[in-house]
């Protein structure tokens, strides 16, 4: 079964598939959109991308971040809520399950510690998905946590030994 | 040319189709979607109900309040960055230019105020449309005073004669 996580950013969209049994990555990357671009074709290449995405890779789940409260500016919030829609409205399209975990509770269940730094979660998704290098940018491995953490909080997959191989 | 006027919200979503020749109404109304329907299907709903609106009568703008930073609550910021996305989301689908006024422009151009309250906006989107009753609740008056602000602002037209007969 193939996870997919998604950070969503109207500048930046992380998003990462993975295999649940092999916790291989299956693709990661980012979809970038250009600030001076109209709003209306920004948030038209997140959802044809995200769409592209399940139609080759057709995964079961798709993980969000739960919405939370700590923007400091609410433009970016909504700016945000414009991107995060993409990945639900695609949700819809595909009728793909779609699950929302805090995100303390993704860095808790991927570092042990729900206030962990970004780096700590990109370093710990590096261990556990057995990875050369770091994945790159932070969007990415936030993404990938997310698709982790589902294995692990839903399967019971025992991803922290398989993390030390 | 028909006109689209859309104030966006995850539970109540106002829109208002008026006619630029006539100042009438064509179409307005609101999109309902209730708090414990998957986030997913309501933003679907949202979608799905503004390109209904869009196949039906076919306008040649869509209107939206420009985003705005007074919200309390990011949260709330978030969700109705949500419903805001799937306006723009239509109008890229459908290609159709996209307008954004700050609501302090919309209020001065509707009232002579522009920090007028929704009641005396709701009062004057009556009068320019000469409506028996005011337009209710407030989210379709809203969405009706974009449209009639793209009427005024952009093609120039004498709204404020219009509205006194």
């Amino acid at each position: 079964m193939r996870i997919l996580g998604i950070d969503p950013g109207l500048g930046t969209t992380g998003y990462g598939v993975i295999d649940d049994k092999s916790f291989r990555i299956i693709e990661a990357g980012v979809i970038n959109t250009k600030s001076n671009t109209p709003i209306q074709a920004r948030i038209s290449k997140i959802f044809n991308e995200i769409s592209g995405i399940i139609d080759e890779h057709k995964p079961a789940v798709l993980v969000l971040e739960k919405i939370y409260s700590h923007y400091k500016h609410p433009t970016t919030a909504i700016l945000m809520g414009h991107a995060r829609a993409m990945a639900c409205l695609v949700c819809g399209k595909y009728n793909i399950k779609l699950i929302n975990y805090p995100s303390t509770k993704i860095k808790k269940t991927i570092t042990g510690n729900g206030h962990a730094s970004k780096k700590q979660v990109q370093r710990m998704v590096q261990n556990l998905l057995k990875l050369k290098d770091p994945p790159e940018p932070v969007d990415v491995s936030d993404a990938l946590a997310m698709a982790i953490s589902y294995c692990y909080l839903e399967n019971g997959q025992g991803l922290r030994a398989g993390g030390q191989g």
